[in-house]
């Protein structure tokens, strides 16, 4: 990817369970008053408090974010907690939020350095307890945009929370897996890895059978579900020009199988 | 308008039905990667697959879409089939998007030239064939903004695919249409342009008798529905106050009728 | 907070009840071919008509609008009628919207200079009588954005509509407010401001007592219902990683009584 970045200023990457109501907005209007960096709504429809769907859609996006971006990313239920603010550094992108899991997404070996956020020069004074989206992580973020150097945030740490991926169980003639977040379009996203499985594997959706993974919709009739590989290489259930979620009545939490063939 | 345009990119424009979940946000994190274009969301509200009511949308929206903007509408049931991925020429705006009868909206008479999108130069490299909008799409946007010329980024084409309009039939005394969209206030929008209708017309809403067109809200009590010329110059139905859509519990498809006066 | 402003425009801060779809979409349509200046989405997702929901959502994001910016908003039920357009000047920043109270969020103290807005010269040609965000006060904010003199706009006015804040009502042994909004959480927002609340004050929506006021969510046990200071500095009824609405089934307009000690 042909990459041009804007003059001085990093794009700043948002990632919340906020929703579209102010909220988010106000996050926004934090950043845009520190910098003239560009502002890039990745999602604020995170289910609210579902730390590990951040990390599902943010697994997804990752290889999508731009070169050199800030990401903040909040979803945080124990937030005014002792629960700590950090700072992951990768050679790609820096990213902030809680110290929860969340930002386990970054696979360790990508991690280059994690400081928490510490100083109250880079956050907003006097920060609430129950808004740290707003009070810490905008105003860090768009510190680091403006160039701020990490380690001005506050110490460097040894670790972090690790969210631990939700991995799906091999089983003997093939691999149990669960579907962690519907799209609006009503596919079902599993936590399957689409890569590994062998051509003309059978997969299975709680008690429905669906035949061998596909390409993509049109390899299938109007209406017929399938299962394919996802936009961010785990396995995917959908319906051609339908919602799989209602055809199958299926949703967050259904069992999938794929076995393989005999 | 006076228009006062931005230093060297061109604004990107997005139309999708891809809701404000990341999808939406993984495109523009795709486009901020490349250009340091400002980003526009026109809507990712398009409901799923739904061809027509995006080209409805569009439609209203084209006299509005920035000077010199590169618009990318993704609304994409056949993605991954051998549908076009096209781009559109105007003297005002450059539009990209699944030749699928979405850029029909904009009328013939405006195009200047039609390309389709086949260089791999400009997309990212092996685009998964469910997610289009992120790796043909988003990246071919970006490039136009940053100047690329449209002939590059594929072969001119002859034509492309038509939509129609679903125009309303006329009627002995008077014309008969449809509701395409409902939009958030409850207001029902028709494929009826209000520009030719005669004076002290009188609509009907499926059996419901609305009087004469309105010129706006306030014309009638509250709570009383009451047809006017929406803002993008169609006939709309509406309830001053509250919503046409509960009050005449009516929705996409009633049948509208304008009588004219004997 | 630090304030670095983008090179000459300033940033536009939009605020209205149009929901995710196109209206605000084409708004910001409007304002991108006028400005190059940075856009911020505060929210669009005012319930449609509440005017009072707008000035609360717009009185808790005011100390973080950033400075020098220009804000539309847009609540706007009487669109079309008589009701004037008008600029709000303060020290920090500039306000255009219709003249219905909703910018009377603003408090009296803060208002330099209030103008109408009747310029044909800064709004858009034959402005439709249902669409003015689209047709007069996104161009008008575009303009300011680019630095026209607010006077440019139209006459001084001497005095602007007042909503009036809805005011907790004092009681012999406390005090009586309401819940005025729901948040995405699912928490309570009420007209009381919390900081003149005494220590052990109890709390109680509708007939359920929650105990005294506490810090954070975490204060309590998982699930349990809690009163605390929200993040605009408002009593907010909450469930620690639930949803207060429906534990307490209350909503928008329930009764909430701040007993003091005794």
């Amino acid at each position: 990817m042909t990459t041009h970045m804007p003059g001085s200023a990093r794009p700043v990457v948002l990632a919340t369970d906020f929703g579209t109501g102010p909220y988010a907005g106000i996050m926004k209007c934090v950043i845009a008053g520190i910098t003239p960096a560009p502002i890039v709504d990745l999602t604020h429809q995170i289910s609210p408090q579902d730390i590990a769907e951040g990390f599902l859609f943010l697994r997804g996006a990752m290889p999508y974010l731009p070169q050199d971006c800030v990401l903040a990313a909040v979803v945080d239920p124990g937030v005014g907690t002792a629960r700590r603010a950090i700072c992951v550094v990768t050679h790609r992108f820096l990213a902030v939020g809680p110290d929860n899991g969340l930002l386990s997404f970054i696979p360790p070996e990508r991690r280059l350095n994690v400081f928490e956020i510490t100083s109250p020069k880079y956050t907003l004074p006097d920060p609430s307890p129950v808004f740290h989206g707003r009070d810490i992580f905008a105003p860090a973020a768009a510190h680091l945009a403006n160039g701020l150097v990490p380690g001005e945030l506050g110490p460097k740490l040894d670790g972090m929370t690790e969210l631990g991926w939700v991995a799906p169980q091999p089983a003997p003639d093939g691999v149990k897996g669960v579907v962690l977040a519907v799209d609006r379009f009503g596919n079902l996203l599993t936590n399957i890895e689409a890569a590994g499985l062998p051509a003309n594997a059978t997969v299975t959706v709680d008690s429905t059978r669906l035949g061998p993974i596909r390409r993509t919709y049109a390899d299938v009739d109007e209406d017929a579900a399938l299962a394919l590989t996802g936009s961010s290489g785990f396995l995917e259930i959908a319906v051609r020009n339908g919602s799989a979620a209602k055809k199958l009545r299926a949703g967050k939490g259904a069992t999938v199988f794929v076995r393989n063939p005999r």
